[in-house]
């Protein structure tokens, strides 16, 4: 028997309530013994419910019993779930959580506190929802060199430019739709100036490497600048845009940002459609993964809880998650990418003096500006080459094989 | 230390030996202990390598040696395949394999020897090639309902639909390219005849139900017949042709099947090109979770080959994989699909009246055939909707969401 406490009784947490109940027999199989939760903390009031003696507001309660054997931490945030999470780590107690916030910032120190007690701090459910990928990447993949990780990790922002691409909505529109589908929050910031998808690549990244990947450090746009032009520039280019967070890991360091990608339609990226996520890893032997499903919801999420909860009932034993300081990183200087450039039309002659293998774009009807796809280029090459021309944007650029 | 022999040095046997070799250290830390090639069992002579010690012809050697822990079958076919694989879980040793054959036709006696032997049967390289793929269905959505597994699993006649989509390739002149890339056998009847598919199917439906679904009693139907009309329909229809496994689990029962279908550009299957290979589970929590990557290949198989072994090497009790006496199976005239129907024009009037509510389609130039598409229909509901109609051929449809 193991005994389970969900910190937090709200969508996730109600979630793994019920799909414990409701696939309890399937649970018990697969985990070769019953799992039962003993409680579960809410400040609420839940005195009325059938199953109210399972209720607590006190997670003394919960830290001092010690046949939990394992916390499900669906609070979400830094307080208080960091100290809850830290103090049931302490006390031999396992925690399986989806709060993507603290692993990111506050992983490398829970791991360390996991690993000297024995237990396992894990947290599938922090990226790509009920997509199985955290798991995966660190078991299946432990024999490859990972060289790159990356995807479409934010469904709002996904769901955003596919209305913008499919049915010819604005970015506010589409915004619009998202909130009243309730796919975005009313503060939206989160989600669509990409500080979602950074974390959810820092966790991914620190996963990879087994270094710490302060999600500060990563380049972060979001797609708030995304207009219509874009839009019909991509599709002349038979191309989607989509929110595209990735981490590369290279001998001399690593390097992750998140942004706006052109993503050529044949890549399997491009036909990620609506709400839902795809992460891909680049491994030396296996070449590239990718991982597709729902990256939110009340079930996938749970499912995600669960799966991380059984992996502990089945077999107590530590499972080596763990994360040393911070990782090296390269300047972004060095990092070479193709891109998309829009620049205006007065410089269209050095453009051509600049680039004079390349074709320039041109959209339909009266413009201003032009466009054209670079090769590689660093930064530095970046601004030399573009040196006198009026660069209305770049978006970064992803061919079919990428 | 845990001690390995490989047996069969032929493309992944060696890519396994290779990456052992290779990527020890890394894998020394994944699995807590280093992990050593003490045998490779060949008939072939490899006497004059430098590390000709661990070669043998006499699978005895390995056999009664107790320090070998685990034993990788990368022979391939059914004898002597079986034997040693029997031999070798008698004697307490965990196997792991490549060997797709052997897992359908076998595979419930062997896990069953294995559940006896407190050992592990696990053949995570059998479908999907470096897909990270059985051990995350079996591990990660086990506290899923899984209601359908399915995919693109056979890169083979993915690689010649691909050819003929977007190079206008006939059938013959894409096999024929196939085989002179090496993506196909000189004699390509398991693969374009739907076999290979077939028998991954097999292995998922067996996996997910945790019954032996049987591979003779899967309807399996090769792309062969798919002709150029074909294409100039899909494409008239924003789609393409792949072959797709795919298996239901119902409360009546189990169907399975291998068939060309017809997907919608939207779908995520339909952007699966070339050799790769996609596999899709949907699970009552976790809705649709699609895993991609290179399905074959020497170094992605070998990394599920020693993403098993790490498995076992890390820990190594008995990890729950068996299969029960044989499925219950549905009988396929029960079974629902939309269908893609070409009809011979005489019979219009009568498709028209049969078809009232649906638009007939018709290829540019001179043709004597017409088309359409169905809703869901069982194949009694088939039969009685076209009798009388001259049917040319029907592919089953997928629509972006299926």
């Amino acid at each position: 028997m193991k005994n389970v406490a969900i910190l937090g009784f709200g969508t996730v947490g109600s979630g793994v309530y019920e799909m414990l109940s409701l696939n309890a027999e399937k649970i018990e199989k697969a985990a070769n013994t019953p799992v039962k939760v003993k409680y579960i903390l809410d400040i609420r009031d839940f005195s009325d419910r059938e199953d109210a003696h399972i209720f607590t507001k006190d997670f003394n309660v919960i830290l001092e019993d010690d046949e939990v054997d394992i916390v499900a931490e669906v609070i979400g945030g830094i307080h208080p779930a960091y100290d809850f999470t830290k103090a049931a780590l302490l006390k031999g107690k396992s925690v399986v959580t989806s709060n993507k916030e603290l692993v990111a910032t506050k992983g490398a120190e829970l791991l360390k506190i996991a690993k000297e007690n024995n237990v396992n701090y894990l947290f599938e459910a922090s990226v790509g929802g009920g997509i199985p990928l955290i798991a995966p990447i660190h078991n299946y993949l432990a024999a490859n060199e990972i060289e790159e990780v990356g995807g479409i990790l934010n469904g709002t922002t996904n769901y955003i430019l596919t209305e913008m691409f499919e049915n010819g909505q604005s970015f506010d529109e589409a915004l619009k739709c998202a909130q009243e589908l309730g796919y975005a929050e009313r503060k939206p910031e989160a989600d669509v100036e990409g500080l979602d998808a950074c974390r959810k690549i820092s966790i991914l990244m620190s996963l990879v490497t087994g270094k710490f990947c302060d999600s500060e450090k990563i380049y972060t746009e979001g797609i708030t600048n995304i207009d219509e032009e874009d839009v019909a520039y991509a599709e002349m280019l038979d191309s989607v845009i989509k929110l595209v967070a990735y981490g590369k890991n290279t001998e001399s360091g690593i390097y992750a940002a998140v942004r706006p990608a052109m993503i050529k339609k044949e890549n399997p990226l491009a036909s990620v459609r609506s709400v839902f996520n795809a992460a891909y890893v680049k491994g030396n032997a296996v070449g590239k993964v990718m991982f597709y499903g729902r990256g939110a919801g009340k079930m996938p999420t749970a499912s995600a809880v669960i799966s991380d909860i059984l992996d502990i009932a089945k077999s107590g034993g530590y499972k080596g998650y763990f994360w040393e300081e911070e990782a090296k990183w390269v300047s972004p200087a060095e990092v070479r990418e193709s891109y998309f450039v829009r620049v205006s039309s007065k410089d269209e002659g050095k453009l051509r003096e600049a680039f004079s293998d390349k074709d320039i774009i041109k959209l339909s009807g009266e413009t201003e500006e032009i466009a054209l796809v670079t090769e590689p280029l660093t930064e530095k090459s970046f601004e030399d080459k573009f040196r006198g021309i009026g660069v209305i944007k770049k978006i970064r650029l992803l061919g079919e094989d990428e």
